[in-house]
C-alpha cells in the first residue's frame, strides 16, 4: 500500500496569496515566466485542444485540458462581465494536475489568482522577444483586475518603470496608482488613450467590456512599438482597430483558438500569424527591424495554466501552504469500494452524529 | 456584499460514505434515480457533448460538461486499468456544480463513490422500462468494484432479491458474497457464466478488462431477457458477442458517444438504436413483449452524473456532511484583485511563519 492515496494538495486563495508574499510578486512572475517559456519550447510535445465552452447569455464556462504525456493539467474558468455589480469577480478560476500514469490528481488550486499571474507572466515572455530594445516606458488602457499584474510582469522580465495609465473610469486608475505605490515605478494618470500611448513604447491593452471596442485606433500607433493586447480574448471582443492589425506582424499563442477568440477575428482566416512557440524556439524571428509594429495578440491558452500549476506544486514541498483534501476513494483492495462503506458504517460505533 | 463569496462546499470521500450511511444505500439509490429519471426526462434541454478525452498507453483521463440552462457541471474520471497492481482504483473522479448565471462553482464532490451509485442507479431505471414483468432473478458477471452497487439498486428499484454470481477470479465473488451478507438477497455463486444465467431475467455483465472480451455468446441469452450491459464502455472494450446484438432491442444514452464506447461499436452507424430518453417520456415503447431481448447498452453519460451531483447537493443544507473550501478569490472590490494581495500582507503583522 501506498500512504495516503486519498489525498490530493489543495491551495486555497488564502495559500496562494501567501505563497505570492512568501516568494515575492516579482519573483513569483520571473520564475513562473521560467516555467511558462519552458513549456512553449516544448510545444509540439503537447495535446492540444481548443477550449471546451459552454456559453450562455450571461457569459461561458470554460475548460482548458492539456497533457505532455507525463502529466495531465486542466483548468475551469468563467467569463460573467456583468459579475462584478453583485461584487462577484468577473473570472474565477481553479486547476487540477494530474498523474498521466494513473490518472490520480496531485494538485488542485485556486487559479484566479494564478491566472492573473500566468497572464502577466506571458505578456512579459513574449514582449522580451517583441518590444523594441532599450523599452522603458509602457502605456496601459484599462486599469481593472490584471493591470498591476502586467506591470509588476514587465518591470520583473523587462525593466519597465515608467507607467502612463488610462480607464475610462479614473477611479480604476487611481486604484491602480495606490496598489503600485511604492513598489519603485514612475507612473503618469492620463486622460485619454491619446494621451497615455504618448512616448510608450509598448502598449498593453487590458479592458474588460464583451464587446467590439476599439480602443486604440491607427493613428495612435506609431513605428517600433510593440502592442500587448490582453483584453480581446473573446468572439464578439476585440480592443483594436482593424487597420493596426494590418500594419503589425502577428503572434498568437495557439492559431486554431486564437482565429475564433483574439483581435485576429477581424482578419480572414488565412491572414498570416506567428505562432510565439517558434520565436521562443528560434525558428523564427521575434523583432526584426527597430521600425516595426509587433502585436502579441493574447487569449490565454491551456499549455500557460499547465506551466502555472506546474510551478506551484514544484513550491509546494519546501513550502509547505497547502491543505490535504480527501479527494479520492481508498478501499484497502481496489474492487472493494462498497465494503469500504460497510467499513465506515462498522467504523460507526456509537453513530456518528450527522446532523447539519 | 454577500457574505462568504469565496467558499465552495466540498464533499470529500468521508462525507459522502457518511451521506450514504446517513440516507442508507437503498434509499440513496431510489432518490438518486429519481434525480436521473427527472433529467432524462427532460433531456432536449441539456447541452450534450461527447465526453473529452485525454488517451495515454496506461488509460484515459476525461472530463464530460453539461448544463441545463441555469446549472452546469462537469465530472473528472479516469480508467486506468492497471492501476489496481498498485492498491490504487481503475477508476476516480470528482465533479463541480456552478450556477450558469454567474459562473460560480457551487458545489465540489468525491464522485468514485457517488459514479458507483449514479452509475447503478441508471441501470436499474433504465431496468423498470426493459426489464420482464415479474424479473426477481439476475445474474451478475463480474464481481469487482460495481457488483454490489448494481445488486442493491435493483433490488432498490425492481424487488430483485434473487443473485446469480461469477467471476473469473473466484475471490471476487466471495467478496461481493460477504458485502451483499445480510441485505436481504439469495445469493448463489457460480462457477460459469452458463451456470450464472441460467434461469435469470436480468443480466449484468460489468467486467472490466480493457479490450474487446465475449463475456456473453449467443447460446447463452433466452427469450425474454434484459441484458445490463455495463461493463463495455471505451473503444476497444466490449462484453458482448455480436450476434446478441442483433436479437436484441437496443437502449442507449446518447448515441454519438455509445457508438464509439459502447457495444455497439461493433456494428454499423447506422444500425438502430432507441434514445432512452425517448422510452422514459412515452415517445418509443420501452418493452413490447415478453419474448423480446432488450439490451441497455450502458456507457455512462455527463447529465447522470450532473443528477448526482444535484441529488448530493440537494441533502447538503438538512445533512451538513460537507466542509467549506476556499477556493474563490473574493476582493471587496471585484476590479482590485491585486490590492487584495496587498492587503493580506498589511494583515501580515507579524510576518506569518510560511515554513514547510
Amino acid at each position: 500500500m501506498i500512504p495516503n492515496l486519498n489525498l490530493v494538495p489543495f491551495v486555497s486563495v488564502d495559500h496562494m496569496m501567501k505563497l505570492v508574499l512568501h516568494i515575492g510578486v516579482e519573483r513569483f512572475l520571473s520564475e513562473l515566466a521560467g516555467y511558462v517559456e519552458d513549456d512553449f519550447r516544448r510545444w509540439p510535445a503537447f495535446d492540444k485542444t481548443p477550449r471546451v465552452a459552454s456559453h450562455s447569455a450571461e457569459g461561458v464556462i470554460e475548460l482548458m485540458p492539456t497533457s505532455d504525456g507525463e502529466v495531465y493539467g486542466f483548468k475551469y474558468v468563467n467569463g460573467h462581465p456583468k459579475n462584478t455589480r453583485e461584487g462577484r469577480q468577473t473570472v474565477t478560476a481553479f486547476g487540477v494536475l494530474s498523474d498521466v500514469a494513473n490518472g490520480y490528481p496531485v494538485l488542485m488550486s485556486e487559479m484566479t489568482i494564478l491566472t492573473a499571474l500566468r497572464t502577466a507572466a506571458t505578456s512579459a515572455v513574449a514582449a522580451r522577444y517583441l518590444a523594441p530594445q532599450g523599452a522603458d516606458c509602457m502605456a496601459i488602457i484599462g486599469n481593472g483586475a490584471q493591470s498591476e499584474f502586467q506591470a509588476m510582469a514587465f518591470k520583473a522580465l523587462l525593466g519597465i518603470r515608467k507607467l502612463r495609465l488610462f480607464d475610462i473610469d479614473p477611479q480604476a486608475t487611481q486604484k491602480c496608482m495606490k496598489n503600485l505605490h511604492g513598489l519603485g515605478f514612475e507612473i503618469t494618470a492620463c486622460t485619454s488613450t491619446e494621451q497615455a500611448v504618448e512616448g510608450a513604447h509598448i502598449i498593453t491593452t487590458v479592458t474588460a467590456d464583451k464587446q467590439c471596442a476599439t480602443i486604440l485606433t491607427d493613428n495612435m500607433v506609431g513605428a517600433g512599438v510593440h502592442i500587448n493586447a490582453v483584453g480581446g480574448d473573446c468572439p464578439g471582443k476585440t480592443e483594436l482597430h482593424h487597420d493596426i492589425l494590418l500594419r503589425s506582424d502577428i503572434f498568437v499563442e495557439y492559431p486554431p483558438q486564437t482565429r475564433i477568440e483574439g483581435e485576429i477575428q477581424q482578419l480572414p482566416a488565412d491572414h498570416p500569424v506567428i505562432e510565439l512557440w517558434e520565436v521562443m524556439t528560434g525558428q523564427v524571428s521575434g523583432r526584426r527591424d527597430p521600425r516595426q509594429i509587433t502585436l502579441f495578440d493574447s487569449v490565454g491558452f491551456a499549455i500557460e495554466d499547465f506551466s502555472a500549476l506546474r510551478y506551484v506544486r514544484d513550491q509546494l514541498r519546501s513550502v509547505g501552504l497547502y491543505q490535504n483534501l480527501d479527494m479520492l476513494a481508498d478501499p484497502d483492495e481496489p474492487r472493494d469500494l462498497f465494503g469500504m462503506i460497510l467499513r465506515a458504517q462498522a467504523a460507526q460505533t456509537p453513530p456518528v452524529a450527522v446532523g447539519g
